[in-house]
């Protein structure tokens, strides 16, 4: 079935008001799963709603969350999620961040008592929107398994970044340290689909592309011992610095219903123009000078990090989103 | 020859000094050096003497710099290091975020007009050594091509990453986006030796395991899209961002000797307690979990980042440290 954007948000925001959650909080969810369709991640979207609804129904997600806030000082907020949906907390936590560094140049927010919130882009682009340079992490259930172990241990844990560009998409890397994203690891096993070579063991340590065995087993982190350090850096900031659960702790939402997530986030945001007044014409110049490169055969022009999402977005805007039969089984019950 | 490092530390000191360097700006480098060399980083060390002191003499490095530091706020300061040697720069710029940090929690310094600093890793030990936690980025010569292009544009530009972890060995993540370091094929070009399969193109764009081939032509990103996007990132934070080189236009301090290099660091430094009142016990519980996983066969212990080069160091420094025959004639010709 195909719906238009505007439905599909309006029962999005019903469901999650069914669930408790209040009307702010619904629509923040909506937008944030509805962006994940748009720009071409299903596995951050409407694939993850039965799951989220499932947390809130056994009591491991609070629809109703008492969200503090403390102000550490005027660059440095700390934020108790009390359990809340992460795309609640996380959306409170880059407001925050950018109000703060809005005010001092400098915004660092910890948010502890959070869950999964999606694609971590998002939350930059609304940094970026308001021109300012923008850095988000956060962990994840176990998925990679540390450089020499064979347990599964760190999660995908996504690195972020954004930087305004001065015209219509802004600069948003948004890369887990893993070679594939755990979620299309996911969405190839619902769907049958093999996953490439070279990105998982099965759980007996021998490389596979059946996704079901992958997800039982570990990913791979990029080129070994680098991206196992660049996962563990990311668990002590947004884990052990936050206040969040680390080191294999962040339960795996779809399996484990014993108890709440907390999941930490950190997010830093800086005003671009700190040191230099033209940051506007650097930024240019400096994209500039890498698309006039010489090009590899086959490749039509040198894309910068968030050019593919932000053309994915352009094209699915102005058409309806398909959903697939499983998951319109889902909204039906839900609804 | 052999040699202590006391006497190494002399002798380094009073080639910097003949070269113009003031006392205590030699006493900088000489110790940077000293340390790539025990940390077994040879890379990092003596083999890039002769290339400073060519760089003083030709009026590319700035042996007398007048290093401005202009406060931004109580946490931000922005350094002109007036092409000073990278040491010295970095040095007095890892002390100011120190120094920021400590006085309000949070510490960001932007460094312009500097050159190469030797190990990401050394400047951050600073840090974790106060009990704080660091991030460090800076750009380097043109060594990576873009994602889809096919000439080299970014350095190597490492990610460092340093917490205290309140032992005797700090977490010390310093690792390039490439999958291997420059300054090892340098080196294996210097000493005839092969580099591995699958870390560098010719000029050709052919694989190659030769060294000197590899210099010709590219190195590659960790990881494809993954690595390209980081080292861009890096790219923007420490040139875009600071004021300093970017987009390529960073000279090879080894070949061009047509202008300063104008590279821009960036360092971030937090108090690990922002958050929480335990960090100490919260990092030392996330590594004792992590080093008590299963091991891969013939793994002895599960190393967190930066734990083998410090017992490299601690090796080391007990020993006289080795010269090659080729340093020790550029030794002869410097002093």
């Amino acid at each position: 079935m195909k719906v238009t954007s505007k439905s599909l948000k309006k029962l999005l925001r019903d469901i999650f008001q069914k669930f408790g959650l209040s009307k702010v909080h619904s629509n923040i969810c909506a937008n944030a799963i509805i962006n994940a369709e748009l720009v071409g991640a299903p596995s951050h979207g409407l694939s993850r709603l039965k799951m989220y609804c499932e947390r809130i129904k056994k009591k491991v997600i609070n629809p109703k969350p008492k969200i503090k806030i403390k102000k550490i000082s005027q660059s440095i907020s700390f934020i108790d999620a009390n359990n809340s949906i992460g795309f609640v907390a996380a959306d409170i936590g880059i407001k925050q961040a950018i109000k703060n560094a809005r005010k001092t140049g400098i915004g660092l927010v910890g948010v502890k008592n959070s869950g999964h919130y999606g694609l971590s882009g998002y939350y930059a682009e609304q940094a970026t929107k308001k021109n300012l340079i923008v850095i988000c992490f956060t962990n994840a259930p176990p998925a990679i398994a540390p450089h020499g172990a064979k347990k599964k241990l760190f999660g995908t844990n996504p690195i972020c970044f954004g930087a305004p560009t001065y015209s219509n998409t802004p600069f948003i890397l948004d890369t887990s340290v893993s070679e594939i994203n755990r979620g299309k690891i996911r969405v190839a096993a619902q769907m049958g689909k093999k996953i490439p070579k070279g990105v998982a063991l099965d759980k007996f340590g021998k490389p596979t592309t059946n996704a079901k065995k992958a997800l039982a087993g570990v990913q791979l982190p990029i080129s070994g011992f680098r991206g196992s350090g660049l996962a563990w850096m990311v668990d002590i900031l947004s884990g052990v610095f936050t206040g969040g659960n680390h080191g294999g702790k962040v339960k795996d939402p779809f399996e484990d219903f014993s108890g709440p997530q907390n999941i930490g986030h950190l997010f830093l945001v800086v005003k671009p123009n700190l040191f230099v007044g033209d940051f506007n014409k650097r930024i240019k110049e400096n994209i500039k000078r890498i698309k006039k490169l010489p090009k590899l055969n086959g490749v039509k022009e040198i894309l910068y990090p968030g050019q593919s999402k932000f053309k994915r977005y352009k094209k699915n805007i102005k058409r309806k989103i398909l959903i697939p039969k499983n998951i319109l089984k889902d909204l039906n019950i839900l609804n």
